[in-house]
């Protein structure tokens, strides 16, 4: 199924129950390790497969059975697609579905939709035409606007969604194939912390493997995009239009201007301040403020534009 | 409750009735001063009461009470957060309140909720699951399309809101405090004049203090993010996924290209251009066209891109 | 009503039945010829009538009939007005309209609107609150997510809508006229061909006279803005918040990294490369890759970077 070979000693019998991510698998799933990079931490999983690559085959922590591929993530790729089936419906043929958990004043808007098993604690408003999914829990006094759709996700206390937010739909995933794009399936989930403010017709995406985290007090404006497996501090504030790309890391009280761009797998340390309309490309150390496309120190940046500036005139010399 | 101390003089036994802006505000509203640029608008204001600075207090008009605070706005929001309690959710327990007053000829589609005193004139026409939000006005022969959210505003004549716009949520204002972020109140309007249209998914934030407001026939295109008190005015052209911060100023005729963005409280004289892609931090002069983030006379864009071209030519050289 | 005078020969009896396009216009259409660029197509074309200009008029295929015009292009929106007067709605006053065709195992979450006469298939799963336009077609196995609109459009099998998408609105086309913006009708479809991914509150604008096609296979990440006649190949990756403006053509594998911004009417040939927040006001050949705003061949994008860094610190020397 898999397009892969066991590594010699790879127990064939072995029982695999699930995919998981590498720092918290068990027994039962299979992880994959696409590069060096992930060997550290795959020495200290737990995990009973995994998928890697002939070179990295010698690295496997013990108990691990190993299965060889060219391509990895691709292999592994299709494994989720056998566990986790894209585009499965989710079951509401009623509005509120009646396993949901429902505190008390909670105060429904019509149309609202709300499915199995979904915990809503108390003081909640949710407004008009806005979908929660099943699973889904929201903590007391949070206040969800309308034609939001909220999916595999913990959303915490105090918080404010505003309309047209869109939280939990699947990241954006796909490894290239002989037979073109091929979807990774989207397997984490949503967590916003207590506090947090997301504007209009923001989107967050569920995590891919692990979760995609927003801490505690973060506010985050309209328009924005959060890809997957982002994790976000606490007290950080990010203007309208950011688009931060999966996996990128930001500590507290980090502030992106608007309309700013961050490459995937980023990481910027507490304090870290982006300018507007910069495009980031690197880590940023604490405290550090930068701007620009790529960005650069801010003081930097603003020498070069004065540079840039004389040349003309000088040029225009005789 | 709000931490400041009466300034001499300040009448402790004035009652207060509502926060008020400084523009408009009546003998029971209180409002606040935060720097010297607001003084001659105050001294012209028949506010009741102003929180301000020390170095401010002496500047206050006659039958001002004025209450002094280190920092003014964080204590204007504790007292506005007391008249205006955050998340309130909105009356509407029926899909269409009886006590909106809808004109001949209104059509509904199936799943809009219209709130309480919202008021629809003749021929207007409401896409499927729309939501029109209580006190809202929509003007004769609008289009609201499907899916859109409508909260305190004034929608003219002959407007047409595409599929997802979000009307009228509040803007982007948190104060800094030792506990976090705090929540400036919004209270303004947004007020959209006729003949405009607004695309797809694109937010316009109701006004902090002023309203928000859309001049005669301006076309905004799809994914555009307009800030809490942005004015803009008669004829605009504003591509896709522009973003406009807050407090902006936009003259009639301004054209804005694909992606603009606009640092707050900047000024665009009427017929001002701005190309595609530009970072607009400064104001910009009738008529005039700036490219470049940030943005600068689009001539001297063009001869510093040239510059830079020849500088790597003759870097190359022997 | 056109503000058009017939040129000499030109037939005054003839009746137009519709507007077209130029390349699919048979004898009962009208058409617009606004430039040389359009001649050729104009002379194969077999439209009834056109609006030109005096100078291109004599250019006329024989069995067309002129009309002159000094903004042919304004002429011509006054006669799709005509045709297609703005702003009609859409008649759904049953949530799924009976003269629909829905397909086996179609399942409908709650608050579905289906219009008269689309044609849902096989296994389709369709999100809670989601609008399906008259007359649109969803092939089998395709799954819309909760909240989506989707008017005048076909959809391939095995696409993925996720929450928010909007496909089919108006695009954003205004004439120029004495008496401020006038609308230019908006007649086109959005076909969307098989195992199309498009991600969270993304836009797909409607074509103006023609189609905005989306080739199969091709993966789009949230907030992008896509606008009318954009005709996009098979298995492209257009990452999230880029913006296309009308008319653009991408072959076929081409990549758009984040926030990329396209001028209208430019052709990105199989396999180019556009890096994230790059701007684009030029065609780019097969297998390019560009990077900047306004975009540049990489490399020499990079080369520009370091000479402005050389250059400052130059500039710090004694």
């Amino acid at each position: 199924m898999t397009g892969t070979r066991p590594a010699p000693g790879a127990e064939a019998g072995l029982l695999i129950s699930d995919v998981g991510r590498i720092e918290t698998a068990g027994a039962g799933d299979i992880v994959y390790v696409s590069g060096k990079e992930f060997v550290a931490a795959w020495r200290a999983s737990a995990c009973g497969a995994c998928i890697t690559t002939e070179e990295l085959a010698g690295q496997a922590p013990s108990g691990c059975a190993v299965l060889i591929a060219e391509d990895p993530r691709a292999a592994f790729t299709s494994v989720a697609s056998y566990f986790y089936p894209p585009g499965e419906p989710l079951d509401c043929s009623t509005p509120i579905a009646p396993d949901a958990a429902i505190g008390r004043n909670v105060r429904f808007a019509p149309g609202v939709v709300v499915g199995s098993k979904a915990r809503i604690a108390d003081n909640v408003s949710i407004g008009a035409n806005s979908v929660i999914g099943p699973g889904v829990e929201i903590g007391a006094d949070s206040a969800i606007g309308p034609n939001v759709t909220v999916f595999y996700a913990l959303i915490g206390a105090r918080v404010v969604l505003h309309p047209g937010v869109r939280i939990g739909q699947d990241g954006f995933g796909f490894a290239p194939t002989p037979q073109g794009l091929r979807k990774v399936p989207q397997l984490g989930r949503v967590i916003v912390h207590d506090d947090v403010e997301i504007g209009a017709n923001t989107t967050v995406d569920r995590g891919a493997a692990a979760d995609t985290v927003i801490g505690a007090g973060t506010k985050i404006d309209n328009l924005v995009q959060i890809g997957h497996n982002v994790v976000i501090g606490r007290g950080c504030v990010i203007v309208a239009q950011v688009g931060i790309s999966g996996s990128c890391t930001l500590g507290d009280g980090v502030v992106l201007g608007g309309q700013v761009g961050l490459a995937d797998h980023v990481k910027l340390a507490d304090g870290a301040q982006v300018a507007a309309q910069s495009g980031l490309m690197r880590d940023v150390a604490r405290g550090e403020v930068v701007m620009g496309s790529p960005a650069r120190p801010i003081r930097q940046f603003w020498r070069e534009i004065a540079a840039l500036s004389r040349l003309t005139k000088r040029n225009k010399g005789p």
